[in-house]
């Protein structure tokens, strides 16, 4: 496909959460790469395919292990932003039909269970039928009769014309949340000048151990941040395989305790902290990298 | 079985690591009472169970999730100890069979994997067939025909009689090592006097958040625990549901830094140091709990 549009690799297959997510940050000015796992979109990543979307914590799962053993290996790729998703499933069907007419819910087994009280309330003769994911329900929604409902998110009623959104927010739990890292090819690569950037500026540090006596937590390392008036936001940790056995890579995000104007001018002056504060902290014992500013 | 020996909750089935770190840890003193998950080893335990074995983090895979969202909730559960096991693959049969013998070994999908080197040098011709745990492939093995093997820990062969191990060792990483808690039905518990505990003191810390704004990490604390001069080992979390999304329960396992003799004198004065320092540490925005002192 040649639009000319800038492409976003994306955890497919389109019209799941993290698509949902791509487009809430990139909007209809990209064109979605999809693929096939956390670590395909990174390996997508290249200057034609300059960024990707993958979740990195959930509000209710925690952190998705498979991208923090990605961000665990030294490459090119480099943090650039972060999308905040409110996981909202919509009750989605063929247009025109009418709550009365479904006989049939498709979806994900996860989401249908998180809908539970919604069906048992709303469809409570309506068979389930379980998908390979949200996305695939509202897929086969497309070639289905008309008492047939898909349990998906609400960007499947624009992706596929002919569905529409008969209700939303259906899930039991009211607050499901997932965060997702905008990743870059390089740190040189600049955000598109389109987007609207509202979160406050933050930093992602990975820190290896280098001698095999460093089985401890870098304590050394957050003495210096909180020393220099900066804010760990979050803590992480994961095997350093390879290595003495339990030793750990930690991660650290940071920010910034006073800078909440997202001029370019002030995320310049952020940055030059990041890096800076990242030259003071290579010990003997220790190697710390920056992995992402945004 | 009423055998007047204290009884021990394990992961079962008996014959997985899991009952082979309790056996390294209790030995034959006990009977092993097993159990189907994690949370029914925890469940489990009660003054006629008072101990039980869990895995808590792998040198290679990382901490155990449902461990810790089991140490997230306020119980009367209490980690009294720890126990590293090495994984330790072998390869058993039924005695007297020769490895020119053998045409089909049988074992969990991923033993089978770690052992991939093993098999194609020693065993080309074999047919591989998976079987739900290590364990179960060992008790396979009783009724299969004089040419099958099994794959699994070294303590199956003590477990089923008429098997014995052929090869030891045959995994192709080297240093996968599993690291398990005994946790005790109540603080009070006390383990029995026949173990022989050669590990470094140490506790674990809870902290959770009080207040709505306390999405950040910890620090506060991290800093008092330094200026006591406590050691911090492990840091880790994991989501605070039921409250703001992303808020995070922190655990912190600390250990004393100068205190390696472990006699019974000294680890009371450890168990009330923790205690004292956990009293200080109620501030109004985190709330600590010592969940294991051992």
């Amino acid at each position: 496909m040649t639009t000319g549009k800038m492409e976003v690799a994306v955890l497919g297959p389109l019209g799941t959460y993290t698509h949902e997510a791509a487009f809430k940050f990139f909007g209809s000015e990209v064109v979605y790469n999809e693929q096939d796992s956390i670590a395909d979109v990174c390996g997508a990543l290249s200057s034609s395919v300059p960024f990707g979307i993958i979740p990195q914590e959930n509000s209710i799962f925690g952190t998705v292990v498979e991208t923090y053993d990605i961000l665990r290996n030294t490459g090119p790729n480099f943090v650039r932003g972060e999308i905040v998703l409110k996981i909202n499933h919509c009750l989605i069907v063929k247009k025109g039909v009418k709550l009365h007419q479904i006989r049939k819910v498709m979806s994900h087994e996860q989401a249908l269970g998180q809908c539970m009280d919604f069906l048992a309330d709303k469809l409570p003769e309506a068979v389930s039928v379980k998908t390979k994911s949200t996305a695939a329900a509202a897929r086969e929604l497309l070639d289905s009769p008309s008492d047939c409902a898909a349990i998906c998110s609400g960007i499947c009623a624009e992706l596929f014309p002919g569905l529409e959104i008969l209700f939303t927010s259906i899930q039991n739990e009211r607050s499901n949340f997932t965060r997702f890292h905008a990743i870059a090819y390089s740190r040189q690569a600049s955000l598109p000048h389109f987007l609207t950037i509202d979160y406050e500026m933050k930093a992602l540090l990975r820190i290896t151990p280098c001698s095999k006596s460093s089985l401890e937590c870098p304590t050394d390392i957050i003495a210096f941040l909180l020393d220099q008036n900066i804010i760990i936001g979050r803590i992480d940790r994961r095997p350093f395989v390879d290595s003495v056995p339990f030793s750990s890579v930690y991660f650290m995000e940071i920010r910034a305790s006073d800078l909440h104007d997202r001029s370019s001018h002030r995320f310049q002056a952020w940055s030059q902290e990041v890096e800076s504060i990242a030259s003071k902290l290579g010990t003997t014992s220790r190697q710390t990298h920056v992995i992402g500013i945004w």
